[in-house]
């Protein structure tokens, strides 16, 4: 039998892909969709991909309740805003996968940092798990509440915790300098997401600390198991999808750290080490849950890695399928692609 | 048991979606690829969207013999070139899906007209079945060989046949202003199509008569059952995918082709007719293998009708996997996708 | 001695674009920007393009009274908007070139079915020179009022009325498919108009019947003298900058127009009739004020006529400045370039 | 009287700038085209921002003898080809401005190491000027032959280099993180720079050690009289035109470093350092031969510097233009813009 799910903020970028990846699923059953500005519309008004009867769904308000038998709820909801809708849900004995900042750190101290704002239930901290699903695959299986991580963090921590682990990196010299298509900044409404600003456009931005930067150190350190410090730039560019991070990091023997990385993702369907020599691209992932992993090095202590992936499939919303595949005991790859739409 | 099938010109746009799209089919399966200039290389040096062992398949070359338990050819091979390579498929007993030109006239002298160059074989012009799956079901069932339709005349015969059945438009007063993602000429290497030189472009091309044109009047006026005459200017924009056609249309009662369109189409899975007073957009349908169609009247006689397919699948590869599937038995839908890539 | 003018909407991008034409002009000088919501900031926190002193020009509130000295007012303000401005200016004795569409119509009847509103002062219709500068230059070099002409009835009337004055158009059926960049619909804040809903997507908008229809048919007619109906069809697609008007046209001897149009812009600095048999591109008149117009028969009785301009040049700004020339007794072209900024 | 000056490699897109920027320049004026592959066409075939009697003009052979006349050669031939022409200008009397690689180092290993070849005349090296024009002004003004910086140089060293001379830099441990546009891979009619590969798409490349690499290391040890070592990887993305290089620095007390750059730049025309916590974007640049520069404090010893050009104009031809006014004796300024064809 299906399971049902919700999905609550639906009409945002990061909710139509969710959408999109459910639709064909074979296990999960779309039952409800929430949205804040858009509630009463139906969906196919608000996002132009969908079609029959999907696209008659109305959108329920934010605040609606969640038919009793939905057992899963993703929330696309915004930081801030998701924490209690997650509540809620988790307290209607639902499980949740929250897309939003809000669950991502284990101290309200850091949250505060980063979010600038008192966290409304920080008594779930304890409680949820980072879904990074390839490092948190074991508590991930198990959790009631996964926090999924951020696009930044996801597209860095891939090819950097092989290295923490491996012990080859010089963990105080960690320079992210990363590319995000304009999806990453969602569906908001403001001059400077206007296609005439974007287009023919490229900037640097969230300087001097972006708010991935904490979610990045906590978790480069957690899963590496020493103290990391990243200085982080990110940018934004004239296309839709793909995230690009290029880390320029020190170290020893950077001519083993191929070898480091392809054995560490030797297994995993997801991740793609590129023969030595060869860069990835994000064409390569758009549409898929990829994530390319390239490495030149450049020095006899140095080495750049490039990682590339889909910011609203293995940055979002296809990371937050496959850990909802782990809490319900289906195939991880279930209903994800591996093969990019291209070009 | 899975069919097991070829592609030819594998390393194209269209061939490259016909493997996209293949991968995840739960009944064919990908025994063999060709490649012309590119044969002897691995998969995924060429084609940047594929991994894992995908990736590491040997290009064969063009005229390398394909294995004897492939049933199944889809020919991606450019105009003229493909003619031959289709017969020596059939010859050895497989079934063709040819996304070419050679097998969609019926007559010698169209082709010769239109292609300018005789044709190799003639001799299987009476066999082939235009697959324009939604008007050519029954014959596609049992064809040996099927003339995937090209892309222009996809979108324009689409909403026109319904319309031109109905005995409403004016047949000899059709104006097909078409516009078209750069991915529609094809990975041809020439300087026209760089990107420096089509980003931030727009122009008309093909004129004083494209091809297509003579492919859109001998199938309008086939499926419609009478005499149709088509004014048909193409354009080149800067996009990837994407394809829309803008129909001006006169006739009788307008106001009644709405519903002429809604009715033909209501039993289909891919064909979209959106409410009234709604135009589709290229976004809506993009990685998707519907067709949007959408209709404004304008006048007493007189109406605009706008459709949208992604060029790459309803204008190409998902409409060979959609004749494909009807040619074994599958369903119709099998493995493609209503729901777009977006944003 | 230089002319002060002042720029009212000065930083929407036609405003944008009058500053940056203006900036390098060797007889006018920017004494006055005024702004709405923006009023108050520096230029340079608003306008990206501009550095050093004008960047540090403080935005006037767009009632705040213009200075004595300034003798011509571009006002770049919305219709409905512009007109009350426009009176003001002309009251204090200023001359005006207005980019809005509040003086483009001769009648308030055909204004208020095209704005769908009362016109604030009909009282200066009469006065108002409509500035399509080519045809215009005779009533410009002695307006006191100048309407600028939209950027679609530019695009389409340039190659129209030499063909309508020649008398070999069919009048009642011209068709107009124009599709138009992004920046076309101004920098209004709108969900449709972000990067991700532009990018990759195209669509027709407007209908059943687009303001600038009113527009073309009346100057149409006029310049043309003869009754003439268009049935128009806009589309946006994703670039900045760039307009293409594809012309469907029926008539006498099409054979013979090609000659028409260059024999009527063969002094004309601005007006390009391409070579027979070459269309042009929007990527030839980017940043320039040129319209490149080209031709192609195909029928005996038909023809399709291209003309590409850059709607924020040609088709606003600057033309809106080629006006200004003429007005105040400058060359027609000082200030404007015939070169793309290419690619 | 004017000067006449010659363009060879006219047909790509730093030929095509140069002869943008020179068809309105008061006192240059444009007497010879010369083209390799594309001679014998008239330039209006192979370029097509241009119009009228440039149009017309012929394209000689690239070996074609320059007309007496002529007193300056700007060359725009890729690097190894330039180096011939460059030689035979010179000995015929004229002054040089090469845009290639050919003679911007000052020692013959160093360009074998960075270009793979023997350089045909070495002999040049010392009189070459490396015109990198707000620091080598005072050379420039007497040389005959300037070696135009390369493009992310430039966007480099102009941050750098105050920096540097400031004494406050590590320069050990520099990392630029540069990005640029299609258009600064030329006019290559290759695969990877077709519009489908290109859009959408984010890549690294060049890697371990981009050949402009060696020029930074070069310049920034000259200009900044210090021995400097710099991490440089380069990508490309999907727009036109455009080049923003991010510096990850580190050194001492950067919270003074703002004021060292305001301070080296304060006269400058063409450097633009933004006001503190502003960051460029490239669109604030495109059309002009502006760099925008902007820096972030993101520790006690780090800051991020940003810079942004126009890859074709302050990177190459515009820069080239300023090299020649301040050859000729001319205002440097002239015929460049500082305003940015924005949006």
């Amino acid at each position: 039998m299906n399971i049902s799910v919700a999905i609550l903020g639906a009409t945002g970028y990061t909710g139509a892909e969710l959408i999109r990846l459910l639709e064909s699923h074979p296990h999960f059953d779309i039952a409800h969709l929430g949205a804040h500005s858009q509630a009463g519309k139906r969906a196919g008004e608000v996002l132009p991909g969908i079609s029959g009867e999907l696209a008659s769904t109305v959108l329920a308000a934010s605040d609606a309740s969640i038919p009793d038998h939905v057992q899963l709820v993703f929330s696309a909801l915004p930081h801030g805003a998701a924490a209690e809708s997650v509540k809620i849900a988790l307290d209607s004995g639902k499980k949740v996968v929250d897309l939003s900042a809000d669950f991502r750190h284990k101290s309200h101290d850091t949250y505060r940092e980063a979010y600038g704002a008192e966290h409304p239930c920080p008594e779930l901290f304890d409680e949820a798990v980072y879904g990074l699903t390839e490092f948190s695959r074991s508590d991930v299986v198990n959790a009631r509440l996964v926090a999924n991580p951020g696009c930044y963090p996801t597209s860095t921590l891939l090819p950097l915790v092989p290295l923490l682990r491996g012990g080859v990196l010089n963990s105080e010299q960690i320079i992210v300098d990363s590319k995000s298509g304009a999806s990453g900044a969602g569906r908001a409404v403001k001059t400077s997401l206007l296609y005439c600003e974007v287009n023919e456009g490229l900037s640097a931005y969230g300087l001097p600390r972006h708010r991935h930067a904490w979610e990045m150190e906590e978790w480069a350190s957690g899963f590496g198991q020493q103290h990391v410090s990243i200085r982080f730039v990110p940018h934004i560019l004239p296309m839709s999808r793909g995230m690009l991070s290029t880390l320029h990091l020190s170290g020893d023997k950077p001519e083993t750290w191929h070898n480091i990385l392809s054995q560490a993702f030797a297994h995993e369907t997801f991740i793609n080490v590129l023969p030595e020599g060869q860069l990835p691209s994000t064409q390569g992932v758009k549409g898929s849950n990829r994530c390319d992993i390239g490495i030149a090095v450049i020095g006899t202590k140095q080495a750049v890695v490039v990682s590339c992936i889909d910011n609203l499939i293995k940055g979002a919303s296809g990371q937050a399928l496959q850990n909802a595949n782990v809490m319900f005991g289906f195939g991880e790859a279930e209903g994800l692609s591996t093969t990019a739409l291209w070009p």
